[in-house]
């Protein structure tokens, strides 16, 4: 199994991310038999267009990914824009690529709706997202069930250049990851950057339990009783406290007699607790950027090397070299 | 002045490409301070999709260019897959580039009007196109009346990057090729590979003789004198007889008394005189693909240096890389 997974670095990582994602395709590198992780940074370009930032988000996400327990010895951790190879192979791919297949790409037909000025990137990123795929020998890619469409798309790309120039590329499958633990943001809607309702993994203490107190709660009186099916603090604490601290905390729900200021300050400390080791890790890695640039780099040469035999195959197939 | 110009690689070439365009754009690096010729085979990609033909296409174009008087000492001579620099800057390009920009794109739509089938390729075309003139800073770029607009598209995307980013790119001016020489094909409608109407540059002695007699003439009689002008024979003979020859001729299309097999006679006579030495420096070429290879390795050593810079200086204002 060659797992492959990108991430992009467009702010700072929210515990949906991480629950919802990242923490599963890290936990990936134990079992694969290789695996490939990088920072999308060419991707972002889409929405970062901000020197500073992208440059920032860039080193950032992988200090957080190494933080979060990627670990170097075992994945190739890279920055998808130091492997040239990526955007060649992209090109190889475009040629053969119906318009129609990408016009019917949810997400792009999703940011039009949303009024987002249209560009060519846009409508094209399944197009490098397929070469970022391909160009590894991926046969796994662990993803949301929203990106499974783009998965097809890259199965459907790799398919029709296999058929017409002969096998060259290793069919990729999605593989779902699981989004059953509910990760809400503080208004209670779904975790999500473009809400603006996100708690972020990597904020100071003081910063975090001030988002936690600010947590949008009913306002049942403090004697009743409270069910803790669908209650926002209780789908939070779940995903950082104990068994017994969650056994406990149902107890207190269904007895009633609290108020959820004193549950608020019980998740604060249960996430103070939980992202400890992490944040340790993160101060760690930041305090070395020059460490975690000769892992980066590391990663591209080792990136590279695979991914220049792929493209290798892919220009011989086509014709484009050995002329 | 720092000039560039790419050539497709999809066939031998015909009178037209090399009277309409390929001599103008080799008579420039007599001219320029630097000249930047490239067989743009990447672009080929959208339409010939057989690997061995776009591997000749490409060898042979290369070839071509030579024998046609590109002379390597004066100008960079290479391949446009050669420099993987060009498929990165296309990318950076890409995310900025409106939808609407390539859609109004004449010859996208152009091609989806004869019913051709619509790929990604075809569609962004333009965007790999920008990245081929700005990745060497080219200031002037010889094109037929047909390809201007892809400049203007190249000018837009040069103009809102540097708009964006700061000043990265320089920007190119189209400078349109002098195409008053009419060179019409066999059937007396312009000459053109789609019309399948073409005499080529390098058609051996006899072949070319045999298209010629083929050419359509009208049926006046002998005894009648004609009129040269809109003739196609004659418009023909123009481009490869001398001044004598072509006076000669004009007067005994004034007298009349003649047959049309008596021009063609002639026209094959003169174009068999015109291109000999180009057929020789062909053959010389043609006998040693290695030297040629050696030119094109050689050109893209210099391109690939030149490219860089530029592709780097685009990084560094976007933010990829540097981090």
């Amino acid at each position: 199994m060659r797992v492959l997974s990108g991430i992009q670095p467009t702010g700072p990582f929210h515990w949906g991310n991480y629950f919802g994602a990242i923490r599963q395709y890290i936990e990936l590198q134990e079992v694969a038999d290789e695996a490939y992780y990088f920072i999308a940074n060419l991707h972002a370009l889409t929405t970062v267009r901000d020197q500073a930032l992208l440059r920032q988000y860039t080193l950032g996400g992988a200090i957080d990914l190494l933080a979060l327990g990627l670990n170097p010895d075992k994945a190739v951790l890279f920055v998808q824009s130091d492997v040239p190879e990526v955007s060649e192979l992209s090109w190889l791919l475009m040629t053969g690529t119906p318009m129609g297949l990408l016009e019917r790409c949810v997400s792009y037909k999703d940011k039009l709706a949303k009024g987002l000025k249209a560009d060519a990137g846009l409508f094209t990123y399944p197009v490098l997202q397929a070469a970022d795929i391909l160009a590894y020998d991926a046969d796994v890619v662990p993803v949301g069930e929203d990106q499974l469409q783009h998965i097809e798309v890259c199965r459907d790309i790799a398919g029709s250049f296999n058929h017409h120039f002969g096998q060259t590329f290793t069919m990729p499958k999605g593989k779902v990851l699981d989004q059953s633990a509910r990760v809400p943001g503080t208004d209670g809607e779904k975790m999500s950057k473009s809400y603006g309702n996100t708690l972020a993994v990597f904020d100071d203490v003081k910063a975090q339990r001030k988002q936690v107190m600010r947590i949008q709660t009913d306002s049942r009186p403090m004697e009743d009783p409270k069910d803790p099916a669908g209650d926002v603090l209780m789908d939070l604490y779940k995903l950082v406290a104990s068994e017994e601290e969650v056994a406990d905390m149902t107890a207190l729900y269904a007895r009633g007699g609290f108020g959820y200021g004193d549950v608020k300050k019980a998740l604060a400390d249960a996430a103070e607790r939980y992202w400890a080791p992490y944040r340790d890790a993160r101060a760690h890695w930041a305090a070395k950027p020059d460490a975690v640039r000769e892992v980066l780099a590391a990663g591209a040469v080792k990136a590279r090397a695979k991914a220049a035999g792929v493209l290798r195959r892919a220009q011989e197939a086509a014709g484009v070299g050995g002329w």
